[in-house]
């Protein structure tokens, strides 16, 4: 059993959205990738595996990115100087289009493939461009990185740039072909439904998508509510659908049959809340990109005590970060703001919701991971926080806490575990 | 002459608020310490000086950080999880007790200066705590850092704890023997007048904090309008008063004397906003810290539309970052939050403005600082940004911004000049 073994060290995971567990010096033991349990001492049972010795290290479950555009990381960084629709326009779409370019998309997808890989994210849910064969492409290096992923190959029938767009037909029957490549391909990568959004959708794509993803049993990734701007033109363009939200749901890509990530919703009614509810819907909570394309703070406060499901996205390039580290400090930041601005009934997200949101929360997307408990599959970090010197005491919860908050990227990470494989 | 040479690279730096200088393969002239011009071609009146060669790679003003507490760094990344009167009572007086003890401080502060020596930071003021002997060793620290800084034994007669309280007279007589130990000692550590804030300190000794000020010729440094809670405590205080900062100016403690700078202004009145223009008071823009502590968004592009004079600040502990890098991301996005949600005739800030706050705004503080203009001390940082990969093109300016958006503390930074000391 290669990836069967005791991994040792200081252990920290989020089994609840108010509780984290911290174990000084404790034990996870791992049988062919999967969690037995984590144990204060060595049990007798598992003497004879081989141990992964990181004593006085943190050992945490690896980050969830629930919501990332690979072809957009070329520009993160750049261009925050605008609300969604005409980023869109003037940055997002003129990047995608280069990804026609099989070259281009080569050079690009291995430096985005070789940052998520160096990254404290272990699962992602990714968006590709239009493109079939450099979304393959960017599938390929996913996998070589050894990340978990869905990645999908986007679908656009309107309201694209002259370069950016398909004809409805032509955006189905690519969808098709690129299922019938990737699906059961790969170890660790996946397809995934990925209509753009409602204005890039007409209805009869929307409709062909929802017939794929139910054939199929393919999951639905797309954006909801994100923008004032947006929220009204889907009214314009879909004016026999009371909220967003029933629009995706009309074409059975809202949970309807598969699991179902919407990013954002920032500006969701009642109506929309309700029925992601009732669906399952993941959100895909991105407060940097919410921010950077001032987009507002979305409500995760109320989404989390009204039992929906929420995880973190980077939202590369709204986002300007990889991190689901620094994802995890935005929410709580933005959620300080938005009790201090919006609405003081909803109280702050604390370290162990936002931790939670970043591996359990965004992990049940995948099934069981982003936790230590029995079952789940084993995707763990491992992070020597003595690279942040304090002259103090702190305990293993302090330091957890403390590593996520001033860690960025990829400070002190030692070691990465996907489905009990070590790829770093 | 040590100090004189040309700096070879790709020039970026911002003389006006809302225009950024990027100068492709340019050349900076420093004589003795100052900044001559910078120069598109090397001029032949420059040919027999050195050359500092840094083809390829950005040269940028150093950052300026106007509000940092040394004594918090320690527990920088723990207990955002209050308001700012709780925090204080339960966090910051706490840790700041402990520099009674001088081999305390010690270990701390040779932390937090290592931490300040290896950032983009080249100039700072800096709070300490009540401990006078723990400061002057702060500074000691500080001088060694080769960074420019203002340094403040803190000052506080009511509202402390039981181990962090100082007597009237105490305290007073404290101040004088620290300025007479510091005064002139350095090179470039300076001591600064540092009434923590209204509810610390008494009127009486507000008072001969003033004295001091106006006797010694010392700047002040102290927080104004940070929470709301706070502001009314202030106003129970003070009743004379008709807004918080009028404490501060009764007593010559608000740019009455000498340069002042306050941390925060979340909360100012309009009359407040008004005395601060009038006297030139300086404003320490820490958007990290109040999302932290759940103060709120500051109105800083009001105050930059007004003239006001704003810089930014990491506010450590508030703030858990020391990157000004940082700030300037927190500015920018904070500044469209508020935009979204409290006022849309408030435009969010652009990046040539966060970078004219993080170098111009602030240097003002310490003089000709923060520039590349003519007669500017010679602050800056190298920045090697190929350690960010990106597939496409991109001008000098584009490399800048993204440098900042993706650089957190310390990334790429190869070189540090202060007063035209390579000190990196």
């Amino acid at each position: 059993m290669m990836n069967s073994f005791v991994i040792h060290g200081d252990i920290v995971f989020c089994p609840y959205k108010k509780q984290m567990v911290a174990i000084e010096d404790g034990w996870v033991v791992v049988r062919d990738g999967i969690v037995e349990l984590p144990y204060i001492e060595l049990p007798d049972s598992a003497k004879d595996l081989p141990v992964h010795d990181f004593k006085g290290k943190l050992v945490m479950p690896g980050m969830v990115d629930l919501h990332i555009h690979a072809p957009q990381y070329a520009f993160r960084g750049l261009g925050a100087d605008m609300e969604l629709l005409d980023w869109l326009k003037n940055y997002a779409f003129k990047e995608e289009a280069k990804y026609g370019d099989i070259a281009y998309a080569d050079k690009a997808y291995r430096i985005f493939a070789d940052a998520l890989y160096h990254s404290a994210t272990t699962r992602a849910v990714v968006f590709g461009t239009i493109h079939r064969k450099s979304t393959q492409l960017l599938m390929d290096r996913m996998e070589e990185s050894g990340i978990v992923s869905y990645v999908g190959k986007v679908n656009m029938d309107r309201n694209g740039a002259e370069d950016l767009i398909e004809e409805t037909g032509e955006s189905f029957r690519r969808t098709e072909r690129f299922i019938a490549h990737t699906a059961g391909k790969y170890r660790n990568t996946y397809p995934i439904i990925t209509p753009r959004f409602v204005p890039s959708c007409t209805d009869e794509l929307l409709s062909r998508l929802g017939w794929l993803s139910e054939q199929h049993e393919l999951p639905v990734q797309s954006h909801l509510s994100e923008n004032p701007g947006e929220v009204a033109w889907v009214g314009e363009l879909c004016p026999d659908s009371r909220f967003y939200g029933e629009v995706y749901d009309k074409y059975g890509l809202f949970g309807n049959s598969a699991n179902t990530v919407m990013a954002h919703c920032v500006w969701s009614t009642d109506e929309e809340i309700a029925l992601m509810k009732e669906r399952g819907v993941f959100i895909a909570h991105c407060p940097a990109s919410n921010m950077n394309v001032a987009s507002g703070i979305a409500p995760i406060r109320r989404y989390l005590d009204e039992g929906l499901r929420v995880g973190l996205g980077s939202d590369i390039a709204g986002g300007h970060s990889t991190s689901i580290f620094t994802a995890m400090v935005d929410a709580m930041q933005v959620s300080r703001l938005y009790w201090r601005h919006i609405d003081q009934s909803r109280k702050p997200l604390s370290f162990p919701e936002a931790l939670y949101m970043a591996t359990k929360g965004g992990g049940a997307f995948f099934g069981k991971a982003g936790s230590f408990e029995r079952g789940f599959e084993f995707d763990a970090i491992v992070i020597d926080d003595s690279v942040l010197p304090h002259p103090q005491d702190l305990t293993v919860a302090q330091r957890a806490e403390r590593a996520v908050w001033l860690g960025g990227d990829k400070t002190g990470l030692i070691a990465k575990y996907v489905r009990g494989t070590k790829i770093i």
